[in-house]
């Protein structure tokens, strides 16, 4: 049984935390940590976890832990799971690795010292089964050589703006939410470089996001080498609810992934034209795949599985995304070395 | 230039004429023949019609006219299209043909005795580009051998019950809805003989209908010789919008023709969901397929094409409309001889 | 913690018995029953099962186990739902609970005299998130008052016929897939009586069916009390995948569950047109159902929470079921008292 | 009757050609100009044309004549839109106006000085009805505030690459293809003016085009003043069919027209999935739009009703598409005045 500590249990942490606790075969939630007092109760009363921390450092320290998931602010990210690795403990950390290439190149490098223990970054889709799914009939050549991906990721529009209060600390939108796009069509182009990005955006519903620089609409456009391209689109801001959807077009064929975000598979007819309900939310549209992702992390960490993404593609994904952020603040091409 | 006369400008009549004075090429509209002297008037100042009549008898005498449409009340049909024939018209009758076997009957004869003259029942169907494709793909095998036909023809609900006060002399809604699938079940399966039939039915919101026997919602089973089936529905009460669709099963696949109904190209995601917008009536889905229905006829009179259903098509129809009807009224299985 | 034994390990059984001993929370899978040693040997391995028996008696002798889950054959499930009942136990057993109505008589008999222990058939489809959705929607008044369901359960055809040679024992079409849509429809339609029901069929690629009295393609119309209809389809040829599928018609709407059965979120274009893959069976269409329907089990045992389906319910099925098949044998229509 | 001439009866020029012979009511097709004898000759056979000239001049020297219709090669448009005015005639010119903003200018000078005379531009998604529909429910503010148009022209690939031959007059991807995109964008957000713009691409199937520095896949973005953004999408090479479509999205919702480009009403179920034939080209799309385009021609030159877009339209499309195409060239962002 591997034995697994956790990092941070806010909305996200608290499911990671569940899954770990009640889905996942082959592990055993012993350990949490959180600075919040209610997020130590929720582990303890929902997750049946003993040793609660309100610090990182205990954790690390004990030795009955053999992993850890941090699912701990951003800023955090690169080292707490440097401090992870050195302690001897497989790391799960959360997206993205860090909001700089430096912090993300030192985590690469301080696991390459440490190549027995598994550290891996959190890019959901690539748990998901339409997108494994997608990804396979690709790279079967059933759709020919891809060469274009346009991917977006829409969020419900939240009136009362939590994100934007979030804005400050997230990176931006690119950063934030266009990362998944960028990990995304890398993952489906094959895994290419990216040469030169273009960003630009609007915003639509919460102007406040200017103060910091951030738009509540972002486009973006990637040229690879090779000469693929992506065509990327993150918003804040939609009337009917979560659609994450991915369009991947190929010599011989496309694939379009996620797209209307159908609830369920129900189809109702009435006085508002035939409809379907949608999915309303990130949580709700990922759930099986945050599930799996925790089960291919504990399979991972107990060598059994290798795992479908290398820290190297976290990096790049950063990359990518922050030249986005630079192209997008600074109003003009960004060429990527 | 076929030279047509039209009788009955109601609804329908009204498009035929149209189509006729506008837009089937090789015909010219020359007469009119309505009691009703707003219909007259319509004839001529939309359609341009100067020859005018009340009745129909001097219409049927006038030599220059090579061609009738009646689009009249059901119990004329019958009458009016012998004498059309034996006028030396060409003649197209609305459907039904009649509501007995005994009037379909007869015109079959006198139509017999007129061979060089063209005799058609209306089953608009017949020519709608999408059933048209749909007949073609199964008639070159791409299903297989078809062996089950699902067919629904269902109408918005009026909340006014139009169709109420039309009911004592509409011949129940299977012989005024149905027939138009039972033709088509017939057409796409290959034209067998019904050989047992039920019918079942509920008033779901206008119960006056029961006052003549009639519903708003009829089911009907159909068993052909050769072991094919047909399911129908007819309803008066849908919340959408109009939905003709039709479903034909064969061993090596299935076709749906017409499902969800959807008005336009437009896909809408809002706080309603992801959605289109419905058809309206029956008009607005056969809009072309009336046109083209019109097209034929001209086309047939002039000898130059011939047309893709016999009256004896008709008359198989209106037989087993009446069955199901029976069977209904009576409770019980009606077989066919 | 519940302690539950099951009985037959078939391909159904197998997956009942992993979400016992896996998925669902409460309980533990103890003991497994079956007179095929690799049944055996497969709760051993796969379901970590140590007390294993060839018959059921010793099971239901064990004082240790407070539930049995019956997957056995059809003619034996009222006989065996007895003795466990009987021996104190809760239980659980597969549609159909019987092929003849006083067999079910009997276990709702029994049952009443065991209050305190559950016994519960297995429709899935109760279990079902989209068809749970659509029965709250429904009970939610949001289509208006429910009156016609349309219900399909059509599989894909196995060119090997392997439910030929299962045919003499099924009971028949109706009971052994319809029985589905029969519960369904009367969920939907708040549980009304049927009066009188029809049935007829046709064999489209098994003609060795009709040895046994069956049909490859079934269909049905039940009348209930009421004035609600019911249209089933029940096939065994679809050329494409699994499609089980349900629209339920009110009077402010229609809703359409399961239509198209999309096996994923991945539309494709290609040189075959736009499309997407099929569901493959029942278990793919229904696996978080099975999943559901065995929590479901185990927390109304443990008293947590109360059953949705009666064992009423399948004993109305049963004998609806049982005149669908009498009057398909018998070429009539059928009355229920 | 307006009396029309046409100048040009290539494969869009036969269709205007048709549709102003047989569709439009309230015109007459008397004089056809070409210098291809097949093509005069298809004038005289198919429309009935009788005044027939190899070249313009005299065809605008005629009084008889009130219209021309221009469908002549681009590198004429100007010159020739200049002409007609000069002679007193209305004046239809196929897209797009010129491949430079001064030949526009031109134009619309010209256009002004005989302000009696309609002058108008091919932007036939202007007349489809699907795209008009979209346009109203925009203009009613059904999706509030818009701020982001999508919008992809995708045809089916030609493996001999016929497009490849014509390219080196074509203007380009985005002056011959986005530009239908560029006025689309235009249209839906409210006629707002470009300020900057980017354009890249790739060649997927056809290498040759990079000798006239053309792509056979183009992406654009650009950005409007007022903070609304469009992003296009421009494809030879779709191995489905081809696929117009277009999302706009707003601050209250989002339509999408003519995704999936289905053929017909028609689902196919079988063992390619479940899928719909998609449209070939792009008169198979736009066939009723462009005999809209004709009958609102010849309804503007007779006064009867104003046309939906203007001359200045047309220049600025010119210009926003001029400037993807230098942009693409030159590998930078390029500024509008």
């Amino acid at each position: 049984m591997l034995r697994v500590g956790i990092a941070g249990l806010g909305r996200l942490g608290a499911r990671h935390a569940q899954a770990l606790a009640w889905g996942a075969r082959g592990c055993e939630l012993v350990a949490a940590c959180s600075p919040v007092e209610t997020e130590r109760e929720f582990a303890r009363t929902q997750c049946g976890v003993e040793r609660l921390h309100a610090e990182l450092e205990p954790m690390l320290a004990d030795p009955d832990i053999d992993a850890v998931v941090l699912v701990t602010p951003t800023s955090l990210h690169a080292t707490q799971a440097i401090a992870a690795l050195r302690a001897g403990k497989h790391v799960f950390v959360e997206k993205p690795l860090a909001l700089n290439v430096e912090d993300c190149a030192a985590v690469l490098e301080v696991a390459a010292q440490h190549p027995r223990q598994v550290a891996m970054v959190g890019f959901v889709r690539r748990f998901d089964p339409h997108y494994q799914a997608a990804q396979r009939a690709i790279a079967a050549g059933e759709i020919g050589r891809p060469f274009i991906v346009n991917s977006q990721t829409c969020d419900l529009n939240d009136p009362e703006g939590f994100f934007v209060r979030f804005a400050p600390t997230s990176g931006g939108i690119f950063m934030d939410v266009s990362i998944h796009d960028i990990d995304l069509a890398r993952w489906m182009l094959g895994s290419p470089r990216a040469r030169r990005v273009f960003a630009s955006g609007t915003n639509a519903l919460h102007p406040a996001l200017a103060e910091c620089g951030d738009v509540d609409n972002g486009l973006a456009m990637i040229e690879f080498d090779g000469g693929a391209r992506a065509v990327l689109y993150a918003s804040r801001t939609m009337a009917h609810g979560h659609e994450t959807s991915t369009e991947i077009i190929g010599t011989a064929g496309k694939l379009q992934v996620g797209e209307h975000a159908a609830r369920d598979r129900i189809v109702r007819s009435d006085a508002h034209g035939v409809r379907h309900a949608v999915l309303k939310d990130f949580y709700e549209r990922f759930e099986s795949a945050f599930q799996a992702e925790m089960a291919a992390f504990v399979s991972a960490c107990r060598g059994e599985q290798a795992l479908p993404l290398a820290l190297a593609d976290a990096l790049e994904a950063t990359r990518i995304g922050l030249a986005l952020t630079t192209s997008f603040r600074e109003g003009r091409l960004v060429e990527l070395d």
